[in-house]
């Protein structure tokens, strides 16, 4: 297919959206934001609120509205609905935060989320988290499953870290994306889709490591089932 | 302010994301969709995989990207981040789904959804669900909060039964968005932001509707003074 030039006016509106996701902000932020004039942004502005994208807050500024969240539903929604009971089991057995990451370009992202009851702190992964495949656990897990042509260019270090966690089964990280967080991520392998990972993190859990990812992949079993491979 | 036109492109973008919510198509399906030749919505879509909104899958069909999930992260987050936590609490004490849903426009949109665990089934109240204002108990609820100004037309018989909803501090339905489903929803209003309410769906529950609701009024106040009022 020949390359055909980006549209700028929808580049721009996603942009805003882009934008907005930080905080809510004023049509003359947004303006300066984007560097066009104030009537652009408004008349963009105007076509996201028409399709409730956006939506004004008390305070006059424009926000993400919460039809984003309808659109966010549509991702990967088989995937998401067999991952939430998983991840809501075993963050209640080990008392940690579990998710399910997928791999988007060169960046590991956070689809689902969620943080065991009961505990008096816990470690937040929000949906949405970002980080570059070549760190922490799930990245580790997620290239474990990528053949050599689509690997990043990575240190000989790394490559071996992850030639070791595809021979045990699982990764783990610590003081990689967030500084003494530690955390242990499965494989997540779906026919005909992203490389995925399963991961909880922590600062400190007593339980040991491969307990943890015999868990994991026990949920990544189940999920690949339920999603007929 | 005056009235700006809208952007076409950047609302048939939009439109994009809104068609490839219901799953992945072909470029010429989205073109048969929009209505528009295949080069047009060939551009768009390159625009949308530039921003990682859109992705092919391993079939070739372009299907929402997981940034998308991204950007959903960011409506109303700090009110998600307060209400997962007594949404779970709520779905696992009394084995119920229960959610936070929100005013949009005149219909109500769920933010965050949580199952409860170790049932044998429960109903899903998938994030995005979206039905009238006028409808269930998560409407009534919120119909309670609006001023007389920004309630939509209904009948005396809703407007009654809305009354007494507000007197007695909660709302059920019956029948009325599904079959068979019964709902039970507390009014959520906080300063500086759209009407919204915490409630709980189920086809069959032992606890008194009093009781869910008493305890889904401890949610909200508890949702309530974390975010200031």
């Amino acid at each position: 297919m020949p390359a055909a030039p980006a549209s700028q006016t929808l580049s721009r509106g996603i942009r805003i959206l882009e934008i907005l996701a930080d905080g809510p902000l004023s049509i003359d932020e947004v303006a300066a934001r984007l560097d066009v004039h104030r009537s652009i942004a408004y008349r963009l502005l105007r076509t996201l609120e028409d399709h409730r994208l956006v939506a004004r807050n008390a305070s006059g500024l424009a926000a993400l509205g919460p039809r984003m969240a309808a659109l966010a539903a549509g991702v990967a929604h088989d995937l998401q609905a067999e991952a939430l009971p998983e991840l809501t089991a075993v963050a209640n057995e080990f008392a940690l935060t579990a998710f399910l990451a997928v791999l988007d370009g060169d960046e590991v992202i956070t689809l689902t989320s969620v943080e065991p009851r009961h505990t008096v702190a816990n470690v937040a992964q929000r949906p949405g988290t970002r980080h570059p495949v070549t760190a922490g656990a799930p990245g580790k897990a997620i290239l474990s499953q990528l053949a050599d042509a689509e690997w990043p260019d990575v240190s000989a270090a790394l490559r071996a870290e992850v030639a070791e966690a595809r021979a045990r089964g699982y990764a783990t990280s610590h003081d990689e994306v967030i500084p003494n967080l530690h955390s242990i991520a499965v494989p997540l392998s779906l026919r005909g889709r992203r490389p995925a990972a399963l991961a909880v993190v922590h600062v400190a859990s007593q339980h040991p490591d491969a307990e943890i990812a015999t868990r994991l992949q026990e949920s990544a079993t189940a999920i690949r089932e339920a999603l007929g491979g």
